[in-house]
């Protein structure tokens, strides 16, 4: 049982640090999920229990990492953006971008009966991940606007493809034929005449995506708390990033104020 | 909305794929696992609802990755080894690296109350992993045995330690003060004198992991099905290797006979 | 002779390109310097001709790499800077690295003799290299300027240290000893008090290291010609940088007047 | 001239060790070589000048670094094989990698006089360098084997192509699009047919490429000493690694007998 004879191995292994002072993201991205929203009836195109389980699970992920300052998902996607002089675990890639992935997959699974409270979880889903490196503030805001610009894209024609498959009684390889080289222009257009749907009008959370931020809210006098918020607009344009100044200065969770019916996420507390 | 002056982005990300023809492990590691014990009432030093719980975990991952050809973990640990010829998404590290991770963590969450009934899941636990190449049989071979040998020194330890804590009344820096510096045939005797433990018949699974292996058998004539046998033998010694050939040769899983009460996994089907 | 059947070890390499929008450094560093130098004489402790040398062969890199706007050297070692969004090979580092070295030794070989016509090269030098990415032009200006910073110490020291041997008669080991601990105030005022030498009023060239910058020349209007020019100035402080605003906006090389005894390299026409 | 405030930048720097118990093998490639052998009046197909330098500075690669154990190359390439349990530079990639293509490339130039006594090396040439892990002595050999194959198709190649030009008068386009298509018999009969070529009399050196090996030799009583010896034969084939069993061994040079006319290179001593 000679332990030491067998250590050399350890040699074998190999550790990769993120360049400093660079932006570190992390995405991950769902396996065969167009197999495991069909086998959990996700409603299409858009689920909203799906998506908001997304970003519970991403919450979590944020509470772990205080050195995510944002994170932005859509569809069974998220990225985590950690600040570009984070120091946590000495910046090692592999720890990072696995830890990031299993508290994400571990939290989807574990907060599923909240979200789907009539649909049982079938199987563990799983999640790839992959991390990138961004040096100017400029590359991490083009990254963001590359995924959201993504949603964009993707949710006009899927709302577009499934309006004419649920409604209009298309086969989806009709309904495929039938956008093929459409622009956006045409399929708003083929939205409002043939549907009356108003894109523009649809939930925010399916037009922009979610993008999760840290804040510090005080509950009606009781004291300042952490919370990771939700929100559903526009991180393209400059304005996004005016309003939150804490994200490009790396510094503290931006202050908001309380208000009735207001969307946030806790930590659940253990003890 | 132009997509195309984002997608640049793309150009940073970084792929690296493994060096053909050597042996590829994941080894997945749980983070914090000690508090989560203490929180979730594990027995100690070994809780076989957890440690089960875990082989279940793994042997989902090899339900999904059947180039996965033997797994062995212990505590809250777990090495995957791929055959050193697998073509799994062309050897591509983070790939399956984070597979591996995201499958086991939400494998983990799904089969809790299977293996802890009586036990809320507090939080969602998260593992860390790492990826390390094995050029030859001998040392993937010298990989596991390290692992093994781990589990000998580790369970000893804690099994003394754990005696004098629960049985002899001691303090836990007592308990530790007092085997500092022994060797294990001092920890024998003194599991065998003060608490009448003979160390060599206590389970199997607590003195040397669980080996998990794929196998074939012929469910008393009703098909051959492939399973994941859990196996709580010596892998250091060469007769491991002589038992099951089709690992190193890198063949087809190996038959086994089906009798009454052995214990496997199989996967849960989804239709 | 079935070529085909060996082509598979071609799966075996690997590329790695340098993250983009990143500064990109090869430094180049003697091996076995010392020896090099006392087995040809160099003399202590700076060798005008070597230092030239070095200079010609690094601008040769220059020459070559027309994306390297800047390089600095003292010593045995020299450092290469490509602007940060060179596609030069791809950024593929082992590219990148492995020409500047080449390049450069061959140089340093090739024109030994202009430098040393009386002294034969007694066997083949040899430059080992490293590759550092740097994110911003902060982090590159550090760069730079810790390489100068090291020039400074290395050069009092050394002068010191020699002045001591050479002119004071001190063996080694005591003019190590006597060095041992002093402040570079107190090597000064030794400097002055012992040996009448005024730091302040050594060669540029000794204490500052020897920068080089492409620039443009009008050869007294015979039209332009980009020329190679050394520098021996300060380049820590912001000064340098606003002399030549070129580097950082990655332009096009400045333009230089030409006047009698000018110093600068040109690259040697080969038709 | 704080140094402190800069000495950060180290932290950019990252290292590589090559996977343990595997074979490391560095190529080196000549950059722009058919201009340089132009401008030099290399002769076509093969200069035996020019073939003998590149050995020369292959063997000065092999006394520098004693666990080369056989280095292979042909026209402007060379290849040098670590033994596979190497630790040397404790098997750091970018170390290797850099100090065997600059000390190949200042050997180069060093030793052109000797072998172009009448030609006057008009540039600095570079090469480019690559390193390649392989696991088994299989994959070594094959590695090994697949240059050498290349020797051939290309010799063969550029025999028949050069003997069309300077021979047969054609121009190179006509040579070209003449030899399209062709197999290795079809340029075999060429050769014999409108040549009188027996392609298998030509030297061996330029037909199978250059081999170096490390030996011991007794030089008439005078005592061992260690040389690099050229061979001209296959590699290939089973037989050679029989007959030169150190190799995969990763034992000592193996001898050979001193006689009259013996090819090899010595170190140039320096004392």
């Amino acid at each position: 049982m000679a332990k030491s004879n067998f250590e050399y191995v350890r040699d074998f292994e190999h550790e990769t640090r993120c360049l400093p002072n660079t932006w570190i993201v992390v995405r991950i991205d769902g396996k065969g999920f167009h197999r495991f929203a069909d086998l959990h009836d996700f409603v299409k195109p858009n689920d909203t229990r799906g998506l908001t389980l997304m970003a519970r699970a991403a919450a979590d992920v944020m509470f772990e990492f205080t050195d995510v300052i944002i994170s932005f998902g859509h569809s069974d996607e998220f990225s985590f953006v950690f600040r570009k002089n984070t120091a946590v675990f000495n910046r090692r890639a592999e720890k990072l971008s696995s830890l990031v992935t299993s508290l994400f997959s571990s939290s989807y699974v574990f907060h599923w009966n909240d979200h789907f409270p009539d649909t049982k979880l079938r199987y563990p889903p799983a999640f790839d991940s992959r991390i990138v490196l961004y040096p100017t503030d400029e590359n991490m805001k083009d990254y963001l606007s590359w995924r959201q610009a993504d949603v964009h894209v993707n949710n006009l024609y899927n709302l577009s493809f499934w309006s004419l498959v649920l409604k209009g009684g298309l086969k989806p390889c009709e309904a495929e034929l039938k956008l093929r080289g459409t622009l956006a222009s045409d399929k708003n257009e083929l939205l409002f005449q043939e549907f009356g749907i108003n894109y523009n009008q649809e939930p925010p959370m399916f037009r922009k995506g979610t993008t999760l931020l840290r804040k510090s809210v005080d509950f009606l006098g009781k004291g300042k708390r952490t919370i990771v918020m939700p929100y559903y607009c526009d991180i393209i344009k400059k304005d996004f990033w005016d309003t939150h100044p804490e994200l490009l200065k790396q510094g503290k969770a931006g202050s908001v104020e309380f208000h009735e019916g207001m969307e946030f996420f806790e930590i659940k507390k253990c003890s």
